[in-house]
């Protein structure tokens, strides 16, 4: 299925625009877990197993798992998520970027080796740097714009020809990478007003929004910012206040409430 | 030792500015390597071997280890030179970039699962994205500036204020990023007004330059505008043109050879 077109029935028949993230820490996993081999797949595919029902997609950031070495965790817990919750699309944080003939070899990796439905890409090499993501029909694109962190601002908020730089990539995604409707962007809940400027660029485009949560960004500013007119639009990124909302043996039911939580209160402001 | 230490001595004492990217494609490998289950490292070591002493780094890219899930061959593969040809620098191209939390572990797989003596990094995402790397104290932060790649211009070309984007990130890598001395900056070969752009704003900052070879920049035009006073300052790469120079069992003397002729073609404009 295609990633917009699964992310759009999750949307609806999910009644959510959480995006739970996986980054799993084990220094923070519960006791119980700790010293396993498989920690970082046992504890990941408890909170998918928690959380599957609340939420439009899973996002989990392969930095995490090749910190430890964790590949074959990464691939099991996709596979998990594809066997068990069909129809919940799968994310790679990834944030690659490079020349056409080494973005073939990620895309093969994110797409054919991991089976993700989407992938983040940095822009800042252009667009042959992200066409051969694009050459997977099925496949979600999602372009860094407007990242969440205090240095997002160095080279994004620049002014180019009117337009600050993310304005730009907000444009030129929207009037040229999206031809056949597979993009998506990255932008941050720290700063509401220019998810409202996002949206107005870029029509009904899937934002992933990072940053509520541990990072601070506003859940209601963010839904009037972004929203669509459907009250859908968005992937609202959640991952440390999920992941470990519990410390014991109970941590997948914790992030099971900690997630409905989030999807509420979301949900209070559609 | 410290990646820039290590950098300077192998350019004096092996006279050579040659990187040689590791890039492989098992498509590619000689038929008498085809399908053994370690190709990837026995085709790169054999790279390795027959050329360490003609270069003054190597850069394996990872993306050709991941789409083939040879996590464990890049790591023998490291190990590897850092073992039998010690003082070799290893320069890990891995285009990384995201928020602090994210980049910290990114820089963990690097430098301490991999043992990379540096790493290629995005500058989109600003500052605190790349200060993880720069926590570092031994090993080199490259930071992309000028790609070699036809849509390098779609971001990098924008007027900012009245430099170019790729302009402003070389004054802002050299003038505030590269406080501890351990930054270098990615400019493509086939922008040779551009590298010496990049040459005047950043001193003797050593500079990362793809694109001759397969990609068709000029090596005499590379030299004049990217050399610092004392000849070096640059780390010249050819990937496909070294590794694929021979099709049969002697592969390995191939590359030897395309690796001395390109050393010297190098030298010869110094």
């Amino acid at each position: 299925m295609h990633f917009m077109t699964a992310l759009g029935a999750a949307w609806q028949q999910r009644n959510s625009l959480l995006c739970v993230g996986l980054d799993p820490d084990p220094a923070k996993f519960p006791a119980h877990l700790q010293g396993r081999p498989d920690a970082i797949l046992a504890f990941c595919s408890a909170i998918v197993d928690a959380t599957a029902d609340l939420v439009c997609c899973f996002k989990p950031q392969i930095a995490y798992f090749a910190a430890h070495r964790a590949e074959d965790q990464l691939e099991a817990l996709i596979e998990h998520i594809h066997a068990r919750h069909p129809g919940t699309p799968v994310v790679l944080d990834a944030k690659r970027g490079d020349i056409g003939s080494t973005a073939e070899q990620y895309a093969v990796e994110a797409f054919e080796r991991y089976k993700a439905d989407a992938i983040t890409v940095n822009p800042y090499m252009g667009r042959d740097s992200v066409d051969p993501y694009l050459a997977y029909p099925d496949k979600g694109v999602i372009l860094l714009c407007r990242t969440s962190n205090p240095g997002g601002s160095d080279l994004q908020f620049l002014d180019v020809g009117g337009l600050k730089l993310y304005e730009h990539v907000a444009r030129l995604v929207a009037q040229d990478w999206n031809a056949s409707g597979n993009c998506g962007l990255v932008v941050g809940a720290t700063f509401p007003a220019e998810i409202a400027r996002v949206r107005e660029l870029t029509g009904d485009m899937p934002l992933l929004v990072p940053g509520i949560g541990a990072q601070g960004g506003d859940v209601a500013a963010t839904l009037a910012a972004g929203r669509t007119a459907a009250g859908t639009g968005l992937m609202i990124n959640s991952s440390r206040a999920i992941l470990y909302a519990g410390k014991g043996e109970d941590f997948a039911d914790a992030a099971r409430q900690a997630a409905i939580d989030t999807r509420d209160a979301i949900n209070a402001h559609r």
